[in-house]
């Protein structure tokens, strides 16, 4: 058996070694375009800034080691130009020789990933705009730093590469700002997760601007810029293009294989496109979500990794399947974690999922042990059954833990009472005996219980203000006069007087509750609802909504939360 | 309704909060006989150590902040003497005052803990020998130690709060010898994963003897001895007696409630004991292990808490219930970090529940990205259906995370396969596109269809010394002329040179191949499986045989590990 696999990246080096393992006698040919395979490609932000400083930290494997371990062909700089299916053959282009050959196969599997989207504007291909894909981009743009050491750039795209490359260019001492075309920065998240990674990263020294659409580069005096809509020309020594990828199913495309949304290439679970003997795997394939049950594109190395196996798997003859995706996702921002697994509001609302949420606010250890760190949690759930749908991290240290926690209760269908059982390791260097996973549980099954009822930072400013409702806020004087009220019209009642003050309020008017997180305006509320009162309180507290509802663009970020802040 | 709890930390502060939360009319009382209530009991060892500095840390509740959040009436300070039963009465003796009164209930909640077990052992009553379970302890030895200043402690046994308090010792500046009865210190590990914790922890300046039997405390010429079975006396300046806890369960004999395994009090899955108007909850209370079925004595603060709230539920009419504890626990030690979830062998073998193992190897996140660490991962699994049953983390960085999934996948009764599909978040500073979870389930399910045998450990002395089968090593010259052999009798051939060096091998032997890791054996076990040979390979490598297999009393800890170490 002959199996040729196109792209020596995540899944198509996966599958290669996979084949190797379950059999010695198969012959497997890899072609690569770029003139490295198997390379650390998540890595290749982290050498721009000089995190990663030794080149071959990127490029453990090589084609010689992969021969000597695998008993692999590995081509690197071999590009595919034509499948031709009846006669299970490739067009190859030596891109060193220029020479072209045809190589056959039994079975091909393209993995061919995604490329960088580069659009059509005026500039862009001056030799200052970078993109950053390959290991030849990363040593490209490295390059460019040291020999031409710039003081400033312009990164254009919010998303993991676009944040990883800021950050890594601040790292290096390039003063950077980031364009994003949206409101906001990291897809994963939903706008309102988002604002406390903006404020964040403001704080850390990037010039950050949302809603600024690119409209080309150029020139002037002797100066580059990045011409923006609405806005002056901003001037850098480099551009780093991020603004997305896209499947690179070109050769898919022409050999007339089945293409779905954004152009991916259509699978089946075992791997396979609608040529039987042609699979493909990562970055090019159109997925089925693990949770919406939706056609999605999720361009990210774990599911490529399991995906290469499977096809390998297959062709071998074993039943592997690929059971769908959940889009665990994670990205370190200076010391900050942003995290997301399952579904957002933005994906239940396109895949027309019913859903309820919750915001929570929880330290990453025991408040007494030294280095706690607090994290918003915002989880989304089947209102009806509470299966956990989707989760959305934003904190600090534990962040990793908790998310993939959920990600793994989302596998298992857990419920938010199943969140609530889960015995999870517990000291306080790591955990509360309450981990913030099993509070998320605990305030759904409150919720769907009816020991509380909720509303939202959106909800706010549409609560009638005709004085036909109170809104109570339950936190101390002293946070009151420093943070403020959610409304001027808010009355205020420390929660420890509130047994004592009840009088004060009006019975036959609903009551919103808000205090710092949500706890102390839980219990607030249970009182309230116990004597009678229709009561709801503000999922998130004021912190939330302080964060989604300010303009902190020129500001910088708050101190970095502390533990005692949660002790309420 | 009235309500008692008699034991105001973790379970009865639990049960009293939530309490009030669903019933704002109820009386609710707290007797506890210490001074303190809801105090951080988990945190007392690191105020031992200076780690935490501020007492009030530690106790942040007072009875006045518990009376004015929760209207609690809070009596520290008050033990309860004796339950009647027939009249719903209490006898409660007031300590500071020393009267005595009769206190009613309608429902009570006992949550009494475990107290420290203090054996009957000569000289155990001198004032230099301390428990540790309470704040009234923790201020005796930290006034101690400020006071006398220590130079030298002797730490009896090695559970958790041994541990913990040797750590906080030498972090005090006490030399300090930890006596262990048995040959390993940390229950919750099987033997084999306690080897590289005794060896970390005697390169950390730890006095680790294990085996070895107190028998007595005396003063000899002025200085105070530990009596140690067939060993000299060890002089030190403080003692901390931390041999085990035992349920505080007098008062519910003596009140003829049912009890079980080790005097533990029975209860349903409600927390109700035989009296159906008294509850029981916490360390003092015999559970159900959620894997095994078995009865067990799980004393923990996550269990706890969650017991005090199901009580209160119960009690105020809602059906939640306890579905049974998995022992998910783990402890910093210095920079290591030791984890358990679900059965271990010995808990396995103890129930009769079959199981097969595996140990793997694998880093916190991507090597290429700095500040990797490995960690060892033992998995038990159950042969025929595949499911997880428990696992063991010994290592450094991300080991927090990876018991926490496993312990979410054990409660999901999930399978190795299950585990391969686990969709966890992935960036370079975090994880590996193959997680560690993820990897331990590929290996299970590579034993589970034939792809791999193994052996472990255990094994190697027992494999043939007549020449009927081969030993091979697959690792580099170089390791192997480092690090040695496991046994003297293996032939090295390099995994990359094992195709063409086959020939050196007779294909009628069966063959035990090892590598460093586990890792390149597997390989090589593929590669002789195909050609016709009888396989298999040494589960953790050579690194696992060697901590298990080497008296290390005397050495000082190797290097730590670093991330390089498994890129093979």
């Amino acid at each position: 058996m002959k199996v040729v696999i196109i792209g020596g990246v995540a899944g198509g080096a996966t599958a290669a070694a996979r084949l190797r393992r379950l059999d010695e006698t198969a012959e497997i040919v890899i072609l690569e375009r770029t003139g490295y395979v198997s390379y650390a490609n998540c890595g290749l932000p982290y050498y721009v800034g000089g995190v990663i400083r030794a080149q071959d930290a990127l490029t453990l494997q090589t084609p010689e080691s992969f021969r000597a371990r695998f008993n692999i062909d590995v081509r690197v700089g071999h590009q595919a130009l034509a499948i031709h299916q009846e006669s299970h053959t490739i067009t190859v282009l030596d891109l060193a020789s220029g020479t072209q050959y045809v190589e056959g196969y039994d079975k091909l599997i393209l993995s061919p990933g995604a490329r960088a989207v580069k659009p059509d504007l005026p500039g862009v291909d001056d030799c200052r705009v970078f993109t950053l894909r390959t290991v030849e981009d990363t040593l490209r743009i490295r390059s460019y730093i040291e020999s031409h050491r710039p003081r400033s750039a312009v990164v254009v795209g919010g998303g993991f590469i676009g944040l990883e490359g800021a950050e890594n260019l601040l790292h290096a001492g390039v003063a950077t700002t980031l364009l994003q075309r949206s409101g906001q920065v990291l897809p994963p998240l939903d706008w309102d997760m988002a604002q406390e990674v903006h404020s964040y990263l403001r704080g850390q020294g990037l010039d950050l601007r949302l809603n600024a659409g690119v409209q080309g580069f150029q020139e002037m005096d002797g100066q580059f810029y990045t011409l923006v809509k609405d806005s002056a020309p901003i001037p850098s020594d480099l551009v780093l293009l991020a603004i997305g990828v896209t499947p690179e199913s070109d050769l898919a495309r022409e050999a007339g294989l089945t293409l779905g949304a954004k152009g991916a290439i259509v699978v089946n679970e075992h791997m396979v496109t609608s040529d039987p003997d042609i699979y493909a795997v990562g970055d090019a394939v159109e997925l089925t979500h693990f949770v919406s049950g939706s056609k999605a594109l999720i361009a990210l190395a774990g599911p490529a990794n399991r995906q290469g196996r499977i096809a390998a798997d297959h062709i071998c003859g074993r039943e592997s399947r690929y059971a769908g995706a959940q889009g665990s996702s994670i990205i370190k921002l200076f010391h900050m974690t942003a995290a997301s697994t399952g579904l957002n509001e933005k994906a239940a609302q396109a895949a027309g999922i019913p859903y309820d949420k919750t915001v929570t606010y929880s330290a990453s250890h025991a408040t007494y042990y030294p280095g706690a760190e607090n994290m918003t949690i915002k989880t989304l759930f089947d209102p009806s059954s509470g299966r956990v749908l989707g989760a959305q991290i934003v904190g600090f240290g534990g962040v990793d833990k908790r998310i993939d926690v959920l990600a793994t209760a989302i596998r298992a269908r857990m419920t938010a009472a199943e969140l609530t059982e889960l015995d999870l390791a517990y000291a306080p260097p790591y955990s509360s005996a309450k981990d913030p996973v099993n509070m998320a549980g605990y305030v759904i099954e409150n919720l769907r219980n009816g020991a509380i009822s909720q509303f939202h930072w959106s909800d706010v400013e549409s609560i009638p203000k005709d004085g036909s409702v109170t809104l109570l806020d339950v936190r101390t004087p002293q946070e009151v006069a420093v943070q403020g009220l959610i409304r001027p019209d808010a009355v205020n009642i420390p929660v420890d007087e509130l047994r004592d003050r009840m009088g004060e309020l009006d019975p036959s008017k609903p009551v919103y509750v808000n205090c710092y997180s949500g706890l102390r305006s839980y219990l607030a509320c249970r009182m309230l609802g116990q004597r009678g009162f229709q009561c709801s309180h503000l999922s998130g507290g004021w912190r939330f909504w302080s964060y989604v509802t300010t303009d902190r663009t020129h500001e910088a970020a708050p101190t970095h939360p502390c533990g005692a802040e949660i002790e309420e």
